[in-house]
């Protein structure tokens, strides 16, 4: 593994759809927020001509070759992946769904060969990386598997909660299918890992949710509270974690806790949405890196309009920046 | 049908779990909102010793044989139901369970016999009822078959937002399987009768939530968009209801709207909880009568202590003495 060698975390970030808000919210996040500078050096993996587009500021791009020269002063640093195909802003484009996945790939790749770095992934379309022939099942699964990693975990992270999402994009009704005693342990395990080595906290404090109405009534109302969730309590707490509940989401939300457990999407992302609107960020646990993306996704409705709101990506470089410089 | 002769609505409040924290807040009701005394005259069934035990006014309480002879100066009328058994606060006791039967089992005949009366219950305990013997699955169904009414709806009304729980107290996982086009035209049509009688709206607007995660993705994480919310969208707006959606639940919590349509009990409960606290109520909808709730339960861990909160008992109050004044 090769080191950069600079003092502030290099982060590479992902272009994500061409065609998406991700080339804007990437360029005004270091307009808006210029502190970020301060914190880490930027290295975008996209296509120049694109980040152009949506710069009104002429020397803030700074094309780069590799990463042995990077600048560390106030400016984005550009690894550009050519395109000559004129993209439009908002249109679902197979042509756009394979760039995305070329950002992806050498920025992973790079993340994985550069220690104390990370990387933040701009929102890319399933739909339309699917339709370029590419087999894909979301961001997380794409990036585990380039890292031969097998388990992951999907945290969300905002000032006040981190929420795990036991499981990710399934069927509603296929959650009780896949819940077991394993998995949620397994999972727990994993965010329990980054909590320790990047959070710093010794032993977290984790707050389980129910999954039944009124956390199945003694088994009235469905049995996963009593088969499953306090069993994996159980099991956790034999194991040194320090787990407790089910208790209702809404009263977890309210809750000083350092982990609370959901079991499917919108369990969590009700709560994280109506909470704390675009401040939370996704944080990948697990992979040999830190891995974050903002907590929403390409937006072609509004795309080109200069008008989206680059809060979340901002919260996500921070966040990775922040990680690194704990290590 | 007998017509109550009084210018305010007559609430019938049933006294719920006498050992809960029923008989507390709805004393505090009264003695916290003064002005409950100007859009009602109250009538409790339960029990006057354990309501006196709470009453620290001497006088607020009047004890009445029936209704023929009500006060409605600012006192709260006590049809009593003996208890000759001491009563444990917080103590699950299928004495109690009973009980509550009674209470609210007379308060339904009054209502049923009552024009332009509704009926508030105060929290029972699932648990005790049936630990007594008797057949309980909430108290919705329980009014429903004692007015022998079939179908009912339940919806959570607050200052902001009126949600329906398409389906009650199941367990999530078999959601789905009780999902379809007809239940949710049928519950959504029940409703639609209460705004339109109740609350004078002409033509509610109606948004439907998602149920999988990015509203299944155009089938790909569940299909339950695809082949019942959407299905069921079209069939209501050719039937002249306005239904638009699925939008991701968050969304339609914060998007101007007459109803929200939720599916499971958590997809409603969990927002409700977190946007308003304590400050929603529980309506059914389909009762040839109005019948509201406060949206908590019996608290024994709180109960005797004085310390409940009544708001969610005197915005029930309110709803039900508003709805009966706009007929």
């Amino acid at each position: 593994m090769k080191q950069v060698d600079l003092d502030k975390p290099v982060i590479f970030i992902s272009m994500g759809d061409p065609a998406g808000i991700g080339p804007e919210i990437i360029i005004n996040s270091f307009l808006k927020d210029k502190n970020l500078f301060n914190i880490c050096t930027p290295v975008v993996i996209g296509s120049l001509s694109i980040l152009s587009y949506y710069c009104s500021k002429k020397d803030l791009l700074l094309p780069v070759k590799d990463i042995k020269n990077l600048s560390i002063n106030n400016k984005i640093n550009v690894i550009n992946i050519d395109t000559d195909k004129k993209i439009i802003p908002g249109k679902h484009d197979k042509y756009c769904g394979r760039l995305s996945i070329k950002y992806l790939e050498y920025a992973t790749k790079l993340v994985l060969n550069n220690n104390r770095t990370a990387i933040v992934t701009a929102p890319v379309s399933k739909e339309t990386i699917m339709s370029a022939g590419i087999n894909f099942s979301g961001h997380t699964e794409y990036i585990a598997k380039l890292s031969d990693v097998k388990s992951v975990a999907m945290l969300m992270v905002s000032k006040y909660n981190k929420v795990l999402l036991v499981t990710r994009h399934i069927p509603l009704k296929n959650v009780s299918k896949v819940l077991s005693i394993e998995l949620i342990t397994q999972q727990i395990e994993i965010v329990c890992d980054t909590l320790k080595k990047y959070f710093k906290l010794k032993t977290p404090k984790i707050i389980m949710c129910n999954f039944n109405p009124h956390q199945g009534e003694n088994g009235r109302i469905g049995d996963e509270e009593k088969k499953i969730i306090e069993p994996a309590i159980i099991k956790l707490n034999k194991s040194g974690i320090s787990a407790k509940g089910p208790i209702p989401t809404y009263k977890a939300f309210i809750s000083p806790s350092d982990l609370i457990v959901c079991y499917y999407h919108d369990q969590a992302m009700i709560p994280l949405k109506l909470l704390y609107g675009l401040k939370f960020v996704n944080l990948t646990c697990g992979l040999p890196f830190i891995r974050t993306s903002p907590s929403h996704g390409v937006a072609y409705d509004i795309a080109g309009k200069n008008i989206a709101d680059p809060t979340s990506m901002i919260d996500a470089i921070k966040l990775a920046s922040q990680l690194i410089t704990n290590l």
